[in-house]
């Protein structure tokens, strides 16, 4: 959502000098001090009032003319909290829940018929009841953001709260987050924190959770039955598996990807079954192997944001390819045709990237498959170009493990063997 | 393939020096007149020869040094031969066989487990004796490239080639391509030859004709019967529909991609069934409309490269949208995320490339599912900024109808009234 969703005019204007943004935590100055969360407004809505949420959950709205001050508070721990409309059992699996956004955490406004965040951890948590029987939920905002606006700060944000809780009381760890770029985010958190010892769900939902047909609730459900039962450990993306509300899918965070617009079911992991099933009460195993290569929990949060997935297509103009080079690019995924190809015309350009120490991965538009460049006189051309088939990697993904690579390492021959380097489920052999 | 696959040392420098290119008709004057293609060479071997095969279908080595001229021949109509081998039957319907190249053009080569082009139509035609008892095969080279390598001027040239045989006496017309790219010259082919009154199949195999796992006898049975017994026009891609050499499926050209890098069955409907269905001697119809909203043929063969597919994800970097504003792009179509949303980071330089006049049209990276922007507060904003959604066209395909459309008009209202205008079944309402 915009930064200043629904405020205009003076309202905006106030927002705006004090540098305060919607979903910021403030204490203000007025008649009485109040704490809490700026509110996004409706459209048409004033220009002379804010609204904050108060810890009590109320909204209040206050005149902007009367506030004496008004500044960001300092967000700590502690609004970490336990679900207080429900008592504890201290019999149960804790888990943290970790809002970023989306759709989950959205409600519908009924008279624009359009989709406002909700915001708090606690409403989300509270307005699915049944999460109090599986687990202890802890529930803490990140931000809060649509998934079109995650960009690869929010998962350095993502990746350093959750590096914190390595060792920890709790049995796993929910993202509530958007569900539209929710595969990037997995794909980053798989190779930040490899070896992360608890396991990780991103939940979503199609549809909001004040609707009839939401799958926010059974989603969380689902996932907070696989976190506390199973044995596991990993980055896993917890949707519906189809249209039944029974299926809830757990698929491998770096082989997922979301493969229909509006669907229930729109995740799907490439090429293979989800890796668990949660029906009712029961979990199915398709897993064999391990999430992580690796044991030990050894966080690298770092990345590079010059890098670039490039979709081949006729026509695609070598020269954007060159304008990558001119503008310091580290790394360059192609997302090619059939098992790996671009077209004779890029040769060049790609032979200059090369040149330039620029590390290439060639992945597939068909997203399912290896690609295999050995066939075709095209594909060794390309090898002999210096470009790095990726197996049947993902391109998305490809793209994410190539932004965590060079921000981890310049050395090219070092960005190359991690780029080969099976280090979380993300291609298999 | 290169263009002097196989050729290094002198006989390379010698074919440059002349402009011959493998697959090239020539008329060669030595110790007498030769006429034939120039044909690739294995890799390793010497650098004194080149191989052309003759007409009579032999392939010969002539000593470069001996050659006193060399020069390509008119490659006139009369290349279009009935298959020469079999008797023709007066009784039986007609189809056009044009090859363009790819792998069911291709054999592989034994020695070093590479694929190499036949070239020949008459020879494709040929190895597939059934087809001469389902139809007289007519066969013409177009050119033979690899599909990676098929250029929006290949398309053009194909098009060109078939609007002649608009009033011709073929049931329908066979077009022997590479898989790679075969849905992007479909998609071509369905918009710019709009209304075309026969059929045409688009087909090409996933594995080459000599293996025994080969899919492109199957694959030309199949389209060869779809052409002579289905009343039907359109462009389709015609493959395996799966692992099972029963089923033959017939993809609007429009709504098919290569969703597999390997398999036989790599090419899918995008969210709906085959159109026709080929299962031994029966056809199954899926279709309920038809394939052009015009019944009038109206060829408009003209495109414009100056246009551009975006797949967005996060980090994508707002400048790599300006550099195609500066280099005079004149259509963006954006593979956005979810229902069609990219970050507000590029709000700004979305609204000058709308400024400029640059049709951009938005597009789902889910691939399935129709994109719909008024959902959220992000898709309102892209509206606003004048991106038009494009209902559940395929990306590829929203990218090869801006070439055409901004080929046929340079009117941004005409350009997006041809974008929503539904033509050749490229979107469903």
């Amino acid at each position: 959502m915009s930064q200043y969703s629904g405020y205009h005019g003076d309202s905006l204007e106030f927002l705006e000098k004090n540098q305060i943004a919607v979903g910021d935590f403030v204490d203000i100055l007025s008649d009485k001090v109040y704490s809490g969360i700026i509110m996004p407004r409706f459209e048409h809505n004033d220009d002379k009032h804010i609204v904050i949420k108060l810890k009590n959950g109320y909204n209040i709205g206050l005149e902007i003319e009367k506030v004496e001050r008004i500044e960001k508070s300092i967000v700590p721990d502690k609004i970490i909290k336990r679900n207080e409309s429900v008592n504890q059992n201290k019999e149960l699996p804790n888990i943290l829940l970790l809002s970023t956004g989306g759709t989950i955490a959205s409600k519908i406004d009924y008279r624009t018929g359009a989709v406002t965040p909700i915001l708090t951890a606690e409403e989300l948590n509270s307005s699915v009841p049944e999460l109090s029987k599986i687990a202890n939920i802890d529930a803490k905002v990140l931000f809060s953001e649509y998934s079109e606006n995650i960009m690869p700060k929010h998962w350095l944000e993502i990746a350093e709260t959750i590096e914190k809780y390595s060792k920890s009381e709790y049995s796993g760890i929910i993202i509530a987050h958007g569900t539209d770029t929710m595969h990037y985010t997995s794909a980053y958190l798989s190779f930040s924190l490899a070896g992360f010892p608890i396991p990780i769900a991103l939940v979503g939902s199609q549809r909001s959770s004040d609707r009839a047909s939401s799958d926010a609730a059974l989603n969380l459900i689902g996932a907070a039955k696989f976190l506390t039962e199973c044995k596991t450990n990993g980055i896993y993306v917890v949707m519906h598996q189809d249209e039944n509300d029974k299926n809830i899918a757990c698929h491998i965070g770096t082989r997922v990807r979301k493969n229909h617009t509006s669907k229930r079911g729109a995740f799907q992991t490439v090429g293979d079954k989800p890796a668990f099933l949660v029906q009712n009460d029961k979990i199915f195993t398709n897993s064999k192997t391990s999430f992580f290569t690796t044991k030990k929990f050894d966080p690298k949060i770092k990345l590079n944001e010059k890098v670039a997935l490039v979709k081949y297509y006729p026509g695609y103009e070598p020269s954007m390819l060159k304008n990558m080079i001119d503008s310091g690019y580290k790394a360059v995924i192609f997302e090619g045709t059939g098992l790996g190809h671009i077209g004779e015309n890029m040769y060049s350009v790609v032979k200059m990237a090369h040149e330039k120490g620029i590390f290439m991965g060639m992945t597939s538009q068909c997203i399912d498959g290896r690609v295999r460049m050995t066939v075709y006189e095209s594909g060794r051309d390309l090898l002999d170009l210096g470009i790095i088939p990726l197996e049947n990697m993902i391109p998305e993904v490809a793209l994410v493990k190539s932004m965590w690579a060079t921000g981890n390492t310049e050395n090219s021959g070092a960005i190359k063997e991690i780029m080969l380097d099976k280090i979380a489920s993300e291609f298999s052999v």
